[in-house]
């Protein structure tokens, strides 16, 4: 395995073309991440506006992980704004495939529990994960991630099959 | 328990300001259902827009119940527009308090069941229900809801204590 250097930081909203296009790749060579499809559909401008508020947001976070300049993987924790559920935030991991198997899911993951803890307002951290996707959960459960659930046909494979996630999830 | 006649439809856009009322008056007199916070803070013209796109929506609804020209329930499944993910769809049930235990929630919960059945898209409904919530888990279990996992500490009451959510699931 060859070390390469790799920058991480929140994303900024002149960030917004880039993520979106990288998203795109992201969709294309894998279905192990479920990623928010949500935020594919906005445009640059709107995206940028977007990052804006999770740049600003006490419990919403985007991390962003360059190489050579170039985004190779991105994480999030996503928290709602209502009192009952704000110190709760969901976690969400995608790396381009060129970039797996040389611990960047780990940084990205430590970097996302590191400001969870310094923002005093979350408490739990949870992620769903296909029940396939071994070295995934092995991440999450090397991070003390606990499974909670199984959740039944929850996720739907490009070939149509029905696959069922696991909830798993880290209490600080 | 008097009889009450209801009366159960589909949300439109001019239903928004009663809508945007009700939300305030459920989130003040329970904590007992997770309401969609993000909700409220639409204005009422965001929120006419919303209820339109939900209307046209093939995997999202929002029904309403009706008493005397009063909204005094809302039910709703919300499903993702990610392929993976549309064919999963998370139930909302919130009703008045003064309209509980009259088999309202029943009724709405069937109407739903029938809706994402007519859909021939969502084989999946989910929903998370606290612990502690023995009337709604045992309306669940009544409609064939099975307990997928415990969620632990999902849900912080108004009085800062956390509780545990049962993550509920029915597959179609």
């Amino acid at each position: 395995m060859s070390e390469v250097s790799i920058v991480i930081r929140e994303a900024i909203p002149s960030d917004a073309a880039e993520i979106l296009s990288v998203n795109r790749l992201l969709a294309n060579e894998t279905d192990f991440l479920s990623l928010d499809k949500a935020g594919m559909a906005l445009t640059v401008d709107e995206l940028a506006q977007e990052l804006g508020f999770i740049y600003e947001s006490p419990n919403n976070t985007l991390l962003i992980a360059k190489h050579d300049e170039i985004i190779v993987g991105l994480a999030s924790i996503k928290a709602d704004s209502d009192c009952h559920l704000a110190h709760a935030g969901e976690v969400g991991i995608s790396i381009v495939k060129a970039y797996w198997g040389m611990g960047l899911g780990q940084a990205l993951l430590q970097e996302l529990i590191d400001w969870a803890k310094s923002t005093e307002l979350i408490f739990r951290l949870y992620l769903t994960v296909q029940v396939r996707n071994t070295p995934a959960i092995k991440l999450y459960e090397k991070f003390s991630f606990k499974k909670e659930g199984r959740m039944e046909k929850a996720f739907k494979s490009r070939d149509g099959a029905f696959i069922d996630l696991y909830l798993m999830a880290y209490l600080i």
